[in-house]
């Protein structure tokens, strides 16, 4: 029998899943249907949230899990009378923060991911128009400006944490693929020289990138266990003669990806 | 004088941020300095974590704030002995979701941002490829495939909005820039006739629109006030004569302008 998690916040319910999906990961065993209400902000909406939970109860015939950001007091209040186990985050909180800070919170509703600082909003667009045009080795002169510059297999993961330091952490994040002519002499392409100290290298097990590349082109060499072999066994030999930083990201998430690269280089966001 | 908040992890640290930054946003009027401490997953690393703390408290004069997800019995009661306010999400919420659940959760490390399921993670990563190769209208032909299909004038926020969906959902999201020879007779281009039920319409407001363009082509007849009103009038006017929903992005994050295109259109995750 399933249980029902549902996700409550007064802005976009984001903090309330990551909360929650942090929580749920530590009861592997439970399933859970999840669901998100975002944008709770007034009586109405807040009503209908309590509805919605307990139908939900009554259905299951079980309490859903309810974790709630919700901050006006009225609000959390109505949500507190629900069928559910209520996790109110900012009742758990708010309190001890209050008293170490001696200053009353704002109880400002939907702050969260508001944008608030317009030269940070823009450095974080500009930072995604900037792993756009510089993905994939499609440019190049523009390296002077980068934060970081992935190198690695084609089908490594290169792209998707580009994208990812740059909405995260407002990071200017290029990516250049190696590919059979640089792995033929061991050595660095022309291009990437004179920004030797900006590049992390990204490896990847064989098996799993033969894998990756046969859902694009089953068949290929471009896929073949022998071609992967090679091309992985030449980019880590180049690593090693250039002293580049590296990861093994074969079992790793993007957030896992970009964060272990933040670690290890003590490259400064630039968004908190 | 500057207080220091810490976010504290076994993992990424994303979760620990996440919470952390949503409980400062109720702070507006309290300068943090802000650390986070990831990966922390051994006696020693906490060793570390909880040194760093004790420095900055006596550096600061005042006790840094300290948001914790670890999830290590051991761990956590070493850095509650630290010299700082300690906010700790795994005490605050497991306890009451074990009693619920009737089980005893896993206590597992590192668990949130890792990869579980190769199939969501294949999903992600073809999603963000989907958004890349169906950026700005450069291939209409997959457009089958989308979720939703973003309309907007050039700058409007449609690509960021895209790789968000991808990344954060799992959506196939397209985007398709509106120009001038759109408007002049006020139709949809025919690429996109065929797939009306999944546009979803992004405008801004002129002033906005002129600003930011006037960052990348100052003085240009692009930039300039008029035709960025002209653009963003004809928008409208096309959006209402099409019927086609849609949001004005101007004051909202893409974190906001994501979530609300879900709850408008009920479009459902591929990830959860």
């Amino acid at each position: 029998m399933k249980r029902t998690a549902f996700f409550v916040s007064d802005g976009t319910g984001i903090t309330a899943e990551t909360l929650g999906h942090s929580m749920l990961s530590q009861f592997r065993g439970v399933e859970f249907a999840q669901v998100t209400l975002p944008y709770v902000q007034s009586r109405e909406t807040t009503e209908n949230a309590v509805a919605r939970i307990n139908e939900t109860a009554v259905r299951d015939g079980q309490r859903p899990v309810v974790f709630s950001t919700l901050v006006d007091e009225e609000h959390r209040a109505m949500l507190g009378q629900c069928q559910g186990l209520v996790l109110d985050m900012f009742a758990a909180f708010v309190g001890p923060l209050e008293s170490e800070l001696g200053v009353r919170s704002s109880h400002t509703v939907g702050e969260t991911h508001a944008i608030r600082d317009h030269e940070a909003y823009r450095i974080r667009i500009d930072a995604v128009h900037y792993a756009l045009d510089n993905d994939d080795g499609a440019r190049t002169r523009h390296y002077d400006k980068a934060d970081v510059i992935l190198v690695g297999v084609s089908r490594s993961g290169k792209t998707p944490t580009c994208l990812y330091l740059a909405l995260q952490f407002g990071l200017y994040a290029a990516n250049y693929p190696l590919t059979e002519d640089d792995f033929d002499d061991l050595r660095l392409p022309q291009s990437l020289m004179p920004h030797k100290d900006k590049i992390f290298g990204l490896t990847i097990d064989p098996d799993r990138l033969a894998a990756i590349r046969s859902e694009r082109k089953a068949g290929s060499k471009y896929a073949s266990p022998r071609q992967c072999d090679m091309e992985v066994r030449a980019l880590e030999a180049l690593f090693n003669k250039f002293n580049i930083p590296s990861l093994n990201a074969t079992e790793l998430s993007i957030e896992e990806i970009s964060t272990r690269i933040l670690a290890k280089t003590g490259i400064q966001r630039r968004l908190q």
